[in-house]
């Protein structure tokens, strides 16, 4: 019987870490979690983790081969196959998470962050198929990016490239706080809890009535905005129109950057589609050079957002047999 | 008798078009210039420079093995070897000058902007060796960049990457204008004529005495600025305070996009050194996440300010041996 060749795709979250054990045309066979908080030691969590996924490869059966492990977790390094002072997740200091995994097997193990995984998803699995130049950009409490320049992902030279939601929107100490403790990062705009924040300042500038007016900021999130806006209330779709457009701002510099032939949008705040690709293409074409105008495609990820955390970790494997960088010391891609 | 490869880098510029024949360790072993704006039909152009090259290369003898002509010119498209629409040339239009070429000779023609060469310039021949991940700015009358990748200069879907000189310092109408029809561009600022207009700016601003007060905006120039700042004029030294701080601030986007090794500086306000240099690196490592803090050379170019444009040139034909990257359709590789 042939042996189907699954990649396991691993997804680490603040709270849950899920995985699944995906083939190379995107269908996920299996899938499990566990919780990441219960983990102080993150030796003992990839031990556990480890453990059930090949658990999960025996329910597939005999026919199932592991062709390797791609992580997606915050602050992930390529380079080094770390996760490095990642604020959200229970493990300080720098995670020798592939050195982790490398005491149970020899497969290849990659390490890189959400967007930068969510852009080689797009490429093994989603609209950006065939693709060699093409951006994605993740929109949800905060904004990720990953860059794909002539076939490969952008890691740059300490593996941190594709940071843009830290590029600030203009100079100065007046603009917003933002969480990395700069001041003005795009993501302070255009992300759920940067539309919240417009919504407010719109709130504050306006004397305009609203239906979000009776609540407070705690309360209110993106998904409330965007309902208001759907029934025509006028400040919503002001949050909206100002969020988009300062991604559209930042999307001219992405263009001016790489010349992508797209750009892809994916999660949240990308489904609220028209309400953001309309102000941020317009904004975006407003601020490009005539050499670019009209030639980069603004689109949605094809990838579905439920799975797309798990597919990006998984694609990471199909990429790395493409290409087969010399990225980490124990990469010789044997198998069990 | 041994034979000695050179390439052919082209300088094509507004008024002189510079040509050199190289050899690999960046020895120009003759040059020779037409006059750009004496041709006004680009294929006669082509043929007179061709045939100045070919006299160029029997000086030197029979010793020496042209490899290709690497060319820097504005509006220089690699993916087509084509100049589009350059504004600062007597050529309207699309220019096919590789084609234009290829009519003389079956090896290489490469066709890029002056930043571009100059970023493979500084990899084949200056303080770049061995560094796969950096990007050279250039400082001229405007400022232009060329972003390295993982050993590869960064073209784009079509042709044209790295236009760094024209992303926004922040968004909005009220921004100064820019030659490119937008609105407060980098190279609106940072450029020597962004520092005269900065100069002009505080000096508007300001009740301080200067000695470039009796000056007009024509006279003025920005070796006058650096030298009036050397004499401790304060307007001066603000002009290139805040020159060096509105660079900083986008070299922050630049290491947040791409995570180089190192940012190299080149052109005349480069020659600036510490008045560009250290306000720039203070700006740059203050609006940085704290990950790529302290990590990224800011230096100064290698190459010759004097030849470095046909260096540049030639070099893009020593990267294409390296790679042999399929760029345009008749880059065979054949020798002469």
């Amino acid at each position: 019987m042939a042996t189907k060749q699954l990649a396991v795709g691993i997804d680490i979250g603040g709270t849950n870490t899920i995985f699944g054990l995906v083939d190379r045309d995107g269908n996920i066979l299996a899938e499990d979690r566990l919780i990441t908080t219960h983990y102080d030691e993150p030796g003992i969590f990839v031990a556990t983790l480890y453990e059930k996924i090949k658990i999960a490869g025996q329910k597939i059966g005999a026919s199932a081969e592991l062709m390797g492990f791609g992580i997606g977790a915050p602050m992930g390094n390529i380079n080094k196959g770390t996760i490095e002072y990642a604020a959200g997740l229970p493990w300080k200091g720098i995670v020798p998470l592939a050195d982790l995994f490398h005491k149970f097997t020899d497969l290849p193990v990659l390490v890189t962050n959400d967007a930068n995984a969510a852009a080689v998803g797009e490429m093994i699995y989603g609209g950006a198929q065939g693709m060699k130049n093409f951006v994605v950009i993740t929109l949800g409490t905060g904004l990720g990016s990953g860059f794909v320049i002539d076939g490969k992902l952008v890691y740059g030279h300490d593996g941190f490239a594709g940071e843009i939601g830290h590029t600030a929107i203009k100079p100065g100490q007046s603009n917003r706080d933002c969480g990395c403790g700069k001041k003005g990062c795009l993501e302070t705009y255009v992300s759920a809890t940067g539309l919240k924040r417009t919504l407010l300042k719109i709130m504050a500038d306006s004397i305009q009535p609203s239906e979000l007016r009776k609540y407070s900021f705690d309360e209110l999130d993106a998904e409330m905005i965007y309902d208001a806006a759907k029934r025509g209330d006028n400040l919503a779709l002001r949050a909206f129109q100002h969020t988009g457009r300062m991604l559209g701002f930042k999307l001219a510099d992405v263009v001016a950057y790489t010349n992508p032939e797209a750009i892809f949008l994916f999660g949240g705040l990308a489904l609220a589609k028209d309400l953001i690709f309309e102000p941020a293409k317009e904004y975006m074409e407003e601020n490009l050079l005539s050499i670019y105008k009209g030639k980069v495609k603004l689109l949605e990820s094809e990838l579905s957002t439920q799975n797309a955390a798990v597919m990006g970790a998984s694609s990471l494997i199909w990429s790395h047999y493409l290409y087969q960088p010399k990225i980490n010391t124990r990469q010789d891609g044997k198998l069990q």
